[in-house]
């Protein structure tokens, strides 16, 4: 299949293209069973044995412990800012967030709402904190890893006396992190790892014994732990995305260290050619900049449009940046191609020479 | 593509051959964008445009008034059980439940779970009951208006002087119904609409003016109404089943009222099939027999063993019971055609004339 367009969406964002190819071929006839995965019940074994593989090999790739849970979850991250406090803390209880962003500061929001005593251990939406303000009595420190809309990322993660809470949705295995040093990771996987509609939710032993009582079942992760995901009906196609993704993750790019590096050569490719332009510049400090989601912003403005419509000629899409900040981003997830940058750095590189 | 087997799995459930077909056609490439639906931008075009087109389309083959919500919500009917008293009611009020099977159960324990004051206004689980005892003061009356495990269905809707709310997962577009008499409808796509990741709720302008305040934004249905369902990301793959399916509806089948009257002889089959068996019988009466699905039982449980491997033989797939009553089940949702209930009910009269 040839793909005409570079595609830097911040999310949903790229699938690789043979994954695409493999979806659309199962399609029809999943695995020799005459059906599609799109109808088969939930309860039956094709689906049963796609959640238990899908769960194993996210275990593998993440370097979990056999007694973490893995939940495949709907509702996205927004369900997850509600259950997280509702799970692991009582209404008036202490909860500690880092504010690095758009969507770290809607998971405050959240707890604010559920009545829980939020502390704002540290607030910066132009770099990562370089220290944060934990109360000792807080239930948990909440983070969210890397922050989409202004391209930060947590390059070396907080240290926390408390449990830490991570909202990992826009990197989850884009790198190698010492999972065990969270109390609950949590991952939609319209990012790196999947297509929109599920959440990879993973719930430790120890937390899952922090978990409050006489929560309505559907929101207690136990629940779900219990019933290996398939409580109600999972969305067995999301899931089965999922899975698609890891085997490519494993066996076509090499596994989590390969994915890392292209992952670093393709951000620093970019951030190189943005430090090197004189139309563009990127406004985040080098130790605070996401490998995943660029920003950048035109040093004059009337310059932005004609770059809107050359970039959008040149096949290259997803490039404004979200509606609350303006200005560019790419965003770089796992399935954008090197070749997909070097495409991009070249368009800006012959941008900067034609207009500079 | 020629399918081998008859799926009759209680969702899950079967999807139509050319649905499959369209969606595997268009998987790589979605209508011209370069691009496959798995890896747009909820924020594109495209997404955006799917998302009005399908609401559209339901509103029209739903008949709905021009002021009622359509949502595109994740988390299935469990969320929803939540939902509806969160938004409908305060902690202490008064709701009342038909309770008439298996998930109208689950529903009644969840406004439990959340300190309601439930009252059970009916309760039978092998027929629908004939009255019911609705409360005056009471916020709404909950049904299901067909029981997938029990294989009962309110063939005519009851009189309700209070809100009424429906959970139709099982039945949404399989009949006619007067919309206009529900103060909230929802249902999650796997069964006759779509596969599952995305549940239907439609809030009609008055309902919405009873939602109480202060909830947190993400359990608030006028959050989802005011963000055409894209308050955060969408599912959006089962959206677009869902756009297949309204499709294929409406000009494959030729509309609703052709597919009620499809419905109709497909069940009618099955169950004269039953009725005129030695060996097996269904024990609802007809008055409140489900035309999606058909339970029954073998007079002689030594018949079982033999029956399911014959019927498996036969590539007569998900026959078997809901775990919690045993005997079997035949769902007969949209997708599944007459040929296939033929193929069923000749099965059904051969085993009777070799083993009878």
């Amino acid at each position: 299949m040839t793909r005409y367009v570079h595609n830097f969406y911040a999310g949903p964002g790229k699938l690789p293209g043979s994954v695409l190819e493999r979806i659309r071929d199962e399609l029809t006839d999943y695995r020799g069973t005459g059906l599609s995965v799109l109808e088969i019940s939930h309860r039956a074994s094709p689906v049963l044995e796609l959640l238990e593989r899908t769960e194993e090999k996210l275990r593998r790739l993440m370097g979990l412990a056999g007694d973490d849970a893995v939940l495949f979850l709907q509702g996205g991250g927004s369900l997850q800012f509600v259950m997280i406090p509702m799970n692991l803390s009582a209404p008036a209880d202490a909860v500690d967030y880092a504010d690095t962003g758009y969507w770290a500061a809607k998971a405050l929001d959240a707890a604010r709402s559920l009545g829980r005593d939020v502390h704002v251990a540290g607030r910066d939406h132009g770099a990562i904190p370089s220290a944060l303000d934990i109360r000792s009595d807080t239930r948990y420190l909440h983070i969210c890893t890397n922050n989409t809309v202004v391209g930060t990322q947590w390059q070396v993660m907080p240290e926390s006396p408390v449990p830490l809470v991570a909202d990992m949705s826009s990197d989850i295995l884009s790198r190698n992190v010492d999972t065990g040093r969270f109390a609950l990771m949590y991952a939609h996987a319209q990012k790196t790892i999947g297509t929109a509609g599920v959440t990879v939710v993973v719930v430790p032993r120890k937390t899952q014994e922090m978990i409050q009582s006489n929560l309505p079942p559907f929101f207690d992760y136990r629940t779900h732990a219990a019933a290996g995901s398939n409580y109600h009906t999972p969305p067995v196609f999301a899931v089965y995305v999922v899975e698609c993704m890891l085997d490519w993750l494993e066996q076509e790019v090499g596994g989590l260290q390969v994915m890392e590096a292209l992952n670093r050569k393709k951000a620093a490719l970019l951030y190189e050619t943005l430090d090197a332009s004189a139309l563009f510049h990127c406004p985040v400090p080098s130790d605070s900049r996401s490998m995943m989601n660029v920003v950048f912003d035109a040093v004059d403005p009337e310059r932005v449009p004609v770059f809107c419509q050359e970039a959008r000629e040149a096949g290259l899409l997803g490039l404004e940046g979200h509606r609350s900040r303006g200005g560019f981003r790419a965003s770089l997830y796992n399935a954008v191609g090197l070749e997909d940058v070097e495409v991009l750095s070249g368009f800006i590189a012959d941008f900067d020479r034609r207009y500079g």
